[in-house]
């Protein structure tokens, strides 16, 4: 019996994870986390029967009480806040970690995590994107094992099994392009929030569909692969796949090109990142290649999609540039998510932001935690500046 | 600097094996043959200095020494017939053979490689459809290793790489359907011998390529992939992939689907073979995935390509069964070439032949060779049989 914690048990990561646990029938959730949806943690709660649990607040947690309660279940012990996020990412009998939560909120409980040695399965790709080096740093040190979740660098973990490094030429992340592909600049600046949120491929949580259809999410996903893999920028490309059946793919120096196919459902790279390295059966459907019309590629469009271009001039400049672009851009989505802004605005905000900013050294945390919060500040006063004029234009 | 020798250097494999020999630079050719090509021959033992070669006959190495003369070449030792093959399939100083011989010829030869443990580079498929059995054991017993260079096999090998066999849950050889993919069954059997030598996207010998369209070849292919890689019918399928950019896939039990994709040169297939484990770069072009219009899949038409369905009934019936099929065709696609049979014709003698034979168990090498001579007797009495009652019918 294998245990395991996750950060991030309501979101979508969390409830697929939760899914493949009950599917696997061999794995025990010994600690979890969640934020505010407290009337589904405690059905996990009660279903799933961790000895520690962590939410938000104070609030939190008398409403967490009252649905156990409800329920009928007898109580974990209870968390909260950042530290919460800690006890549960370190609980002494978790060997692996679903590092779940979206944004920021995940980076010191996942660093916390990888310095306890356990096994990191990475959904919250921020982690890398804010602080990469010392992640793979402290990972190398404790031998934290860091396996990712998001099905792109999953995809490349597949692929890269019985393969040498340096035989390696370049990485290719697929890029279904979103809901935008076919749209032109305005129509793309004029989306309204709901057409930004209808992905055509993948059901997935608010923030990352959001950057799904910036193509934000895959610039996170280049700066994440240098990371997770250990290549530089121009080793890492993208490509446009609208089908999103080839999950990702790599080129090797002999020009052969390996790729990794499935259906579209996060349980498989779970139960890939849990199961490590063996496969096992799963309940999904199998791929039906004869049933697919076809499969198309095309080059990214980086006029219509300036988000993917900026991370890859934050990848280059390096240092605090990555954390900052991160900061910036959550919280341009987050403005865009609550109507404050349009949807070309995002990265305006976040080449704005790092236009102001020069890059520096991360050689610990606090670089990292003080690089974020200074470009959260930036962006929210180039945030209010804008509602300032739009409420005297009105 | 690693030696190798190559059996059929002239044909299409052994050109192109020549070729990846000269990019890589480390290697040296010690031993090669070839059947009637004398004039290329002479070319070759010039450029590559091979110090023991073999020939048809007699006759040939005549041609070849007045070839040799007039380049001005030092005559290497020269052998003929089978006995010449097997000593350049045994030559002490080569560690890898290349196999590249068309048809049955290759197989005694070949046998005789593997018995010897060299690695062997594998393009004759028909050695392994004739007695997989027999080769397979013989190379467990003398530690050879047998490494596929039919761009299928070869990209499975690949896929297979840190993969465990007892999670594959099937190997999938991709075809590209061939010149009539599209055809009516009546156009398949009223086709020329251009139309069916008009492969669309992989430039090969004239055998495979009849091969290919009547997918006998992915048949061959099939039976093949049995005995390279240990996997029953049921576990070996095939999808038409039109474009030939996907290889061969491979289905691990968690559903994920690994693919090999490239470029359509079978130096990819070589080099790899050669260079196994090792990846090196090579001068072909890369594979441009956004210049693709796009990569289709869909179902074998069994109907209109009975040859397959005959291929995956004679790996079923087991033992000397597939022996005959392939001794079968073999006779029928050298009428077919020679201009004496309809293309339909091929797949109706193939069958007619299974049908009057009763599979024996392999156990020796000589329950191959009278399996393939029977088959081949029983083939051309049909021939001349239909060539009988055609001509009464003039």
């Amino acid at each position: 019996m294998k245990s395991i914690s996750i950060l991030g048990s309501t979101g979508s990561i969390g409830c697929n994870t939760l899914k493949v646990v009950e599917h696997l029938g061999d794995i025990r959730v010994v600690a979890m986390s969640a934020g505010r949806n407290m009337s589904k943690f405690a059905e996990q709660i009660a279903k799933f029967e961790p000895e520690l649990v962590s939410c938000e607040d104070e609030t939190c947690v008398a409403e967490l009480e009252r649905e156990l309660k409800q329920l009928g279940v007898r109580e974990p012990y209870i968390e909260t806040g950042e530290s919460g996020l800690v006890s549960v990412a370190t609980h002494y009998r978790a060997e692996t970690v679903v590092s779940a939560t979206v944004g920021a909120v995940g980076f010191v409980p996942t660093l916390r995590a990888i310095e306890a040695g356990k096994r990191i399965a990475l959904a919250n790709k921020e982690t890398l994107v804010m602080a990469g080096e010392l992640m793979t740093k402290a990972a190398a040190k404790s031998g934290a094992e860091i396996l990712p979740v998001d099905s792109e660098h999953n995809a490349i973990h597949q692929c890269l099994r019985g393969e040498k490094r340096s035989e390696v030429k370049r990485l290719i992340l697929t890029a279904s392009g979103g809901p935008f592909r076919e749209s032109t600049r305005e129509q793309i600046a004029a989306a309204t929030r709901e057409q930004a949120l209808a992905h055509p491929n993948w059901d997935m949580g608010d923030k990352i569909t959001i950057d799904s259809a910036t193509l934000m999410n895959k610039g996170l996903e280049v700066i994440e692969a240098k990371w997770l893999f250990g290549f530089d920028a121009d080793q890492i490309s993208v490509v446009i796949h609208p089908q999103s059946i080839v999950h990702s793919l790599v080129e090797m120096i002999d020009g052969s090109i390996i790729a990794q196919m499935g259906v579209t459902d996060m349980r498989h790279a779970i139960q890939y990142a849990l199961d490590f390295p063996t496969r096992r059966e799963n309940c999904l459907p199998p791929l039906d290649l004869a049933s697919l019309s076809k499969l198309e590629f095309e080059e990214p469009d980086l006029d219509r999609f300036p988000c993917l271009d900026l991370a890859y001039e934050a990848l280059r400049a390096g240092g605090t540039m990555p954390t900052v672009l991160n900061a910036a851009n959550e919280t341009a989505v987050r403005a865009f998510l609550d109507g404050k802004i349009r949807l070309s605005e995002i990265a305006e905000i976040n080449a704005s932001v790092m236009r102001d900013h020069k890059s520096n050294v991360i050689t610990a945390l606090d670089d990292v935690l003080h690089a974020d919060s200074e470009a959260r500040s930036a962006a929210e006063q180039l945030l209010a500046r804008s509602a300032n004029s739009a409420a005297i234009s009105n």
